[in-house]
């Protein structure tokens, strides 16, 4: 089985096989949101887009989350901080969910057959899955606005680096073997390699280090939520 | 002064500031082919991006080089191996040329101010050059037909990391900070550390290893090729 990585979704249509299973990644911090919901009891989410549909959901009563530039949008309740989807109101809820990079991703991956929800909460949870259906998998950082982005390369790293080493899958994918030496140099201390990056500086600003230490921190949740037509729902 | 690096042509856009200085590169091969060009008396070259410009400006006259796939295009006499720029027949000659990433590559950027063309033959003099500058640096790596490659991000932060550590130049950009922890892993060993990638095994296919070690040995041709309107000419 072969694996590459994209580490963004503009270059999404470069990548496209259809058979491969696309693991959405977009760690800091919408795919650690997602994780972390249907871990907690969230019963469906709903990827969008755009503000249009945001509002569009909202008006129909759906419970909605909202994010942009790492804040949450004006009139919403939730954003993309996974502390919103660990209280009881949100359990056994349909929620829709917008965010600046991640349901983007999302969104340009719908043509693949399966498309699986990544972050460093379910980082064995998804090599179990991936080794399990012996299937090609193609990583889609989400990155930011379009650009490469340090955190989600390092979890499709730390996730190729195991399928490789200790499972049948193989790589000539310029972008996966940088995306594992990376992995390598920063796993001692992730939080340490990601101090300069670009999307760290920009939740510290937020004063999110919080969600930050807990994005970063692997397998909390155990679960892999899976895209079923329009919904995310517990795979 | 501020430093990115962009990974593929396709993404330039996103990173286009006109006063930003942009370093072309296409470590494997075009770009360490126009740097052995310009060193060894070339006097100019013209840049294109097609096989039809190619075939005109063989039918006026022209001499034109002309690769696709890491192959001389059948009909023309040379392709972007460093070794056909080095003889008697092309001194003081005006060269087109059109290859596979690299030629792209600059042509995409053309809305740039100022255009250099880098490569590991030229690894000092482009350090030199830009320090002197004291602009800011837009890197934009050729990759693979749009992908990322791993050559092109070496050399990136392998300057990068000269200009970060003993100049005047800083980055918050995660593909910079990337290109850097990279070249500083691969640096003692260009070659090993390449010897997985993509490219590299292209090339080892066609029997073209002593380009390859021709490309990663630095600084065997101290020179600055820059884009002047359509011709790169001695800087």
């Amino acid at each position: 089985m072969n694996i590459e990585v994209c580490y963004s979704p503009q270059s999404y249509h470069l990548f496209h096989k259809p058979e491969a299973i696309v693991v959405v990644i977009d760690v800091l911090r919408a795919t650690s949101a997602i994780t972390t919901a249907i871990f907690h009891g969230v019963s469906k989410m709903i990827p969008i887009a755009t503000m249009i549909e945001a509002d569009e959901y909202k008006k129909n009563g759906f419970m909605v989350a909202a994010e942009r530039n790492g804040e949450i949008v004006d009139g919403f309740d939730l954003g993309n901080s996974p502390f919103g989807y660990m209280n009881k109101k949100v359990k056994g809820k349909t929620i829709a969910i917008t965010t600046t990079n991640g349901t983007h991703a999302i969104e340009v991956a719908r043509k693949a057959k399966r498309i699986i929800i990544g972050s460093f909460l379910n980082l064995d949870a998804v090599v179990d899955y991936l080794k399990k259906e012996k299937k090609d998998v193609l990583f889609l950082c989400a990155g930011w606005k379009n650009k490469f982005n340090l955190e989600d390369s390092l979890f499709a790293g730390a996730v190729a680096n195991e399928l490789v080493n200790k499972h049948d899958f193989a790589t000539i994918c310029d972008s996966t073997i940088a995306a594992i030496e990376l992995y390598k140099l920063a796993k001692h201390d992730l939080e340490g390699f990601l101090a300069n990056s670009s999307h760290r500086k920009r939740l510290a600003k937020l004063d999110l280090e919080r969600d930050v230490k807990y994005c970063l921190t692997p397998n909390q949740c155990p679960v892999i939520p899976v895209l079923e037509g329009k919904f995310i729902v517990k795979g």
